[in-house]
């Protein structure tokens, strides 16, 4: 398939208020780029129907999907459904076939909570597994929990649809003992002898368990252009030393 | 000073590829919460003029300031000066005052990354502390670096303007052994009785390092407010147990 572009948009005034460190997007990041898919963003906001509106309005057209995470759940700081059947301009719509599924939990859940937990945008999809509570998607919009275990779980169950032929592969290299400011010219040099294809990334002394003076990124979604880069890059800086690991997933995990 | 409203934009492909997680949108949200602003949302965006120019022009006229953080640097990719300047229509300039600066260092610069280093959009103010590089504004946009060290001692050197006499206080209690799903009807009462000067989130087992049924935080500006709404909620739940710290700052970083 295709190369997706992507935006996730993470809910919850838990995070914005610094209380809590995020561990969805970052999870979601990771996945994919195993995947090939392109991210292009990632917001942050609050528990709020006009901004969770706002932000899929902005987002949907301009992406092939929008992950949107949290504020789901049957109280009343649960609002993420309210906003995107507001951004879509749609009413949300209690699912007979959500109601029998919560009822046959056999938990003794009240019946407001069975009435929020099952209403959802009108002409939302169900993605369903198994006796789970389904994904909805709404449009472009797939939803998610915010709980981790949940998300990523669920996650998993349409994780298929990011998964690109033209997977990235990359490089990363480290140059010793040179600083940033020094090199940066031959670096401008090197970025346009690689062209367009490759993305060569400089960053210094932050990345990764060791402490470099410079890590140097290459990315590519071509193979062929990677390893061209890479020889470009060993002509420029004959010292520089390969991450173990070479083309494809690095092994640490970052800062 | 009144509470201002801000946005967070971090900038850089490294984060969205998910080989590295952010430190810095997280220690700057927790800051501003003790400072007593209010942080309205948080970007993440790749290092692109064209990305950082379009948020900029979003961001800036909503919100009192916005932080905008990383790329800045000597080589290819460090594209934020330009990206505000495109934000703003106006060009770079090189300011003659950094070039002195930077040859002051006495570290032997090549020429090409001092150009870079000095150039700023038109316009921008500096912030000066004594013979350190300083820190770039341009209207209200503040320009912070992306290495994590460089960025918490360039904001210490402005956070005063983000203090805010009502810093909110908060309280979190724990509902122990109780679902959300079960008393989400009485925490949407209470929702109402504490009406809209307190904020009262519910967030279920995954705050904190111990892991109650649910958790309750209360927040708002005005500390009698919330006094009223911790007795109506110990009212509504008589068991509730209050987290050591009481008011004010929580004891534990979240998840």
């Amino acid at each position: 398939m295709a190369v997706k572009s992507i935006a996730i948009v993470i809910v919850g005034d838990e995070l914005l208020s610094g209380r809590i460190r995020d561990v969805n997007a970052s999870y979601l990041a990771q996945r994919l780029r195993e995947l090939g898919s392109d991210l292009q963003r990632i917001e942050f906001i609050g528990d709020q129907v006009s901004m969770i509106a706002e932000t899929v309005r902005r987002l949907s057209p301009c992406h092939d999907s929008v992950l949107l995470c949290g504020g789901i759940g049957p109280t009343h700081d649960d609002v993420t459904m309210e906003g995107v059947a507001e951004a879509f301009g749609v009413g949300l719509v209690q699912r007979p076939e959500l109601v029998a599924l919560l009822h046959a939990w056999g938990k003794k859940l009240p019946e407001g909570a069975i009435e929020r937990l099952a209403s959802i945008p009108d002409g939302a999809e169900l993605i369903t597994v198994e006796d789970h509570f389904p994904a909805v998607m709404k449009e472009n919009v797939f939803i998610l929990p915010g709980v981790p275990k949940l998300l990523r779980a669920k996650f998993e169950w349409f994780a298929h649809l990011f998964r690109s032929d033209e997977r990235s592969v990359e490089t990363i290299l480290f140059v010793l003992e040179r600083s940033e400011l020094v090199v940066a010219e031959a670096i401008a040099r090197l970025a346009e002898t690689v062209g367009p294809e490759v993305s060569l990334g400089s960053y210094p002394q932050r990345l990764g368990p060791i402490s470099p003076e410079l890590q140097l990124v290459l990315t590519a979604r071509n193979p062929a252009a990677l390893e061209r880069a890479k020889t470009a890059l060993l002509n420029a800086f004959p010292d520089a030393r390969e991450l173990s690991g070479g083309q494809g997933e690095t092994e640490w995990d970052g800062v």
